[in-house]
């Protein structure tokens, strides 16, 4: 049986069932939409992926893009799939009728991505970028400028990239030097080295456009002196695109993604590379926060994709393989059992599940918050989206990245030795998962920025509602008649997390911001566990209010119900473990010097 | 500055000053030996490991052997090193005088190799795979046996391997189907197939002796009828090599040791395969258990070595790689400070020192026992030292490989997006690394062998002696000053593992075994964090009661007291969770049926 990325049906679930998509709906900006359009937006990226891409993913694996003569030569089977993978639309779904989108909700646009994600990651990250590069041209761009380079993008012409990190400056974006000299027509002359561009050159699309950080002659020093560039491989001249000085500087040899080429670009070496101001000098990293933002969440999404990939095939490996005997009935005139029927391996195989299914629901409750908190009628519904969207995305970002890793070399570990080889799928699926803890910053520079902005910005307003939406959450679940034992974990859980939290401010407010900010990766660690057991609360929910129509509905059903029990069981006890810790203030790294290490 | 492997003060501290392994001399075995010799072993290991093994681990990484005409064809730089590797003699270093060995104890051999399997775990593992096929023929062959195929291996000449797995069976011996026909001349005819054998075929000796398992005809069903034979590549006929129809059937693309073969071998498929029964008919098992248990060891010790070769890698990277600034003195026109000034880095940092410093400890301390369940003057010490032995080798074995793994990721992040490339070594580090879950029983097995047999064997007299031994240490640790709250967690514990393992044992004596076993992978995880917990006790204290002689020792002495800190503090409530889980009987996975995951 082939791998179906995602289960149809699960997908399905979160989407109606538990997260209620349909209600967007009532929004004047999706109001031309309906469940039939959500689907086929879904139905036809499903098909591509399952029926294209996924056959394309080892190949392009294999043998990744070559650099020739200066410029980058993608995988044949690539090459002949864009086509139809420009023509999903996905680069323009979620934008406003104005500019030629279809104004559909993140969610819809991250559930159908989802699937090419899980198929062939790389194949998805070209039109990612692109998507982010245009949408910062649309919001921060002159009208110039976006008829220019973002309305090609939009038409699935071009392709985009973010090219932010430096070699010298890597996650700290207030070191970027690359830099920008005002010309007589109203550009700029752009000079500088950026890394780990990924998609930075192909030969996909005639041309590339770059949304570039640099610094005006004579900014000041620090984030507050970086502007956004519009800065393509080739520019318009008249009628023509003319090269615009963008070179390919090396190939960096990634371990995973390797459809999608990672690359040293050098920007005006020869004095002629021409780029454009987007949005405000000096408010560059505002602007491209932007796209940040969406980019941890498709982020995310990558995480969750790559390991249900992953998943399932650990899982058909699981009823397929037979070998060895339960525990409990050892005769070896016995034949052997599918190795499912032994327990770790369902534990293996029902931890995997509930990481997948928990970061699911996750990232598609952000992408609605994110919808919300451009799009709901009332301003106070606005903000607290806002707040919502503003304090999961660090979370959305890290969780499928963190315990994705440990669902995908559990995938291996279900395959035995036949895991550690490249005939099967999941090893070269675990390299791919690895990227997601490094990349649109690191795990550590999320834990800062929940620990150190987004749970203390307005008061702890975030924080405030996160517990609002649980104890509702809580109460849907105990009219529904989930277990009180998931039940009151999941608002204890919360409990601890918001007494730990005061705990923490104060140490902050009275002046010890080291000390507040030393377990913040465990914080964020501990805060993903009560935040994916929230989502295993309202699925089991969903599972128990929901009229079950097949008995595949009834096995889903049970699975949400187990997938839940073991979450809540296995994890809050983990929750709290790490909550003392960041409590108690242990200190042995912050007192340990370098040459003690 | 080059990776040093291991830091050979610490290596040293652990070996002399913790585990006082010079006592061993006082026992017959050892009685030639001195710290003289002990050094002299491990200097000459870790100059070839430095100085030509490492240098070739990139290399043989990226050309793996190639099979040419039927042969396998190794990568010219081990072909060349060979020579040099062999002549360190530790294939026979433990060995009795009587067979041409050196006699040294277990401990000094483990720590000299692990300089070699941190450099180079694939040139290593020819020669450990080597050392145990020698070791099974000199145990259970007959005079004939041990002068044909053992001598040249214990020479050097030659190289062995273990033929176990077969295509169908995986870590099912019980289903091993290979034959063996009895040939008038009281050898046999053998026949199968083996799947995953590792240095099956090259081309570094003229010879290969394999320990094969297979059935005789008529042998009873299950683990009962299997026996091991040693089936050469080439069979001595009068003083020529001639070929023993043993075919390399395939090569299988492994993604890490790649440097070391993994093949499918066809026994037999002629007609001609010779063998040779070693030991009784039948009990081939019982014989393999003594190659895999060591072998067991000797992968715990992979594991340490492949996570300590990556923190050295990691340390060196944030010692030099400037990025960024404190939380606390964010001012742009300051420069960027070296990563390890971030607290999250000092934390990836500690937590990988901290797992590679107590699994050296535990496999030490593991060795020790092997050599006193044999050679200990007493038959009481011998008992004790067995059952300690055989209830820590499945820790021992799993611990480095699942936090191992942990600190080669952890190895990766503390690069950011460089350690995503394959310009460092860290990404191909941590492939290898994941093998140790794999081999000689995969971690899942560990827990079955550990709760189902090590735990409650004997009545329970590992563990009492293991609570005996814990309760020495702490005793010995509050007598140096070690703080009580770290010594207490420790003894609180062991209170908790055995109070732990009385409920589950309980439950097993009740019929219900296999809700005893159910958690059994947390059980392991729980008592390899209280196992590893007693070594850095044990170290914390050895760091008190040594006398500084430089500042180097005063900065390893005060590292080793917070490694000991962070691991109690922070992995010891882990440990009190994931017992309660165990206690609790929490069955998610039990009751979840395959049609629901």
């Amino acid at each position: 049986m082939a791998n179906p990325l995602f289960r149809d049906r699960d997908l399905e679930f979160v989407l109606y069932d538990t997260l209620r998509a349909l209600e967007l709906t009532r929004l004047a900006q999706f109001a031309e939409h309906d469940r039939g359009s959500f689907d086929m937006t879904i139905e036809s990226a499903r098909r591509l992926a399952r029926g294209v891409l996924l056959p394309a993913y080892k190949p392009m694996d294999d043998e990744p893009p070559r650099l020739v003569d200066g410029s980058v030569i993608v995988h044949p089977r690539l090459k002949a799939l864009y086509p139809e993978l420009a023509a999903l639309g996905l680069v323009v779904a979620t934008r406003p009728a104005a500019v030629g989108g279809h104004q559909l909700p993140r969610i819809v646009q991250t559930f159908a991505s989802a699937y090419l994600m899980a198929a062939n990651l790389s194949a998805y990250g070209y039109i990612g970028l692109a998507a982010g590069a245009a949408h910062l041209l649309e919001t921060f761009g002159s009208d110039a400028l976006r008829a220019s380079y973002m309305v090609p993008i939009y038409e699935g012409r071009w392709l985009g990239t973010m090219a932010l990190t430096e070699p010298q400056a890597g996650s700290s974006l207030a070191d970027v030097s690359s830099r920008a000299t005002p010309a007589p027509d109203g550009s700029y002359r752009i000079a500088g080295a950026k890394i780990f561009i990924s998609g930075g050159d192909h030969d996909l699309t005639e041309n590339i456009v770059h949304m570039v950080l640099a610094r005006i002659d004579g900014a000041p020093a620090g984030t507050r002196g970086v502007s956004l560039f519009c800065v393509p491989k080739r520019r318009i001249e008249g009628d023509r695109l003319v090269d615009n000085d963008v070179a390919v500087a090396g190939v960096i040899h990634k371990i995973g993604w390797r459809g999608l080429p990672s690359l040293a670009l050098a920007f005006g070496d020869r004095g002629d590379c021409h780029g454009w101001l987007v949005g405000q000098p000096h408010r560059g990293l505002a602007a491209m926060f932007q796209m940040m933002n969406e980019a941890r969440i498709m982020v995310g999404m990558n995480g969750v994709a790559t390991a249900s990939v992953a998943y399932h095939e650990a899982l058909a490996y699981a009823l397929d393989r037979t070998q060895g005997r339960p525990e409990t009935a050892k005769d070896p005139a016995l034949p052997p059992v599918p190795i499912i029927e032994h327990a770790d391996v369902r534990r293996m195989l029902l931890r995997q599940k509930a990481i997948v299914e928990g970061g699911l629901c996750l990232i598609g409750r952000t992408a609605i918050y994110a919808d919300l908190a451009e799009f709901a009628a009332e301003p106070t519904a606005r903000i607290r989206a806002r707040q919502l969207l503003d304090l999961l995305t660090p979370v959305a970002k890290s969780f499928p990245a963190e315990r994705g890793f440990e669902a995908n070399a559990l995938a291996v570990q279900v395959h035995g030795g036949y895991g550690y080889t490249s005939e099967y799928l999941v090893e070269s699926l675990m390299r791919d998962q690895k990227l997601n803890s490094l990349h649109e910053g690191t795990t550590g520079i999320q834990g800062l920025d929940l620990l150190g902005r987004k749970v203390v910005a307005d008061g702890g307003a975030g924080l405030t509602a996160l517990g609002e939406e649980i104890a509702e959450a809580a109460r849907a679940a105990r009219e529904a008649g989930v277990e009180e034992r998931l039940v009151g974990s999941v608002t204890a859980a919360m409990a601890t997390v918001q007494a730990l939290t005061a705990v923490l401010a104060s140490k902050g407010l009275a002046g010890d911001v080291a000390g507040m900010m030393l377990h913040s990766t465990d914080y964020l660690e501990l805060f993903g566990i009560l935040v994916i057991a929230w989502q295993h609360l309202a699925m089991a929910t969903a599972a128990r209010t929901t009229a079950p129509t097949s008995d595949a509905d009834r096995a889903l059903f049970a699975g949400k119900q187990l997938s839940a029990e073991y979450w809540i069981s296995t994890e809050l006890p983990r929750l709290t473990a790490l909550a003392e810790i960041c409590r108690a203030g242990e200190d042995s790294y912050a007192r340990i010097r370098p040459g003690e290490l």
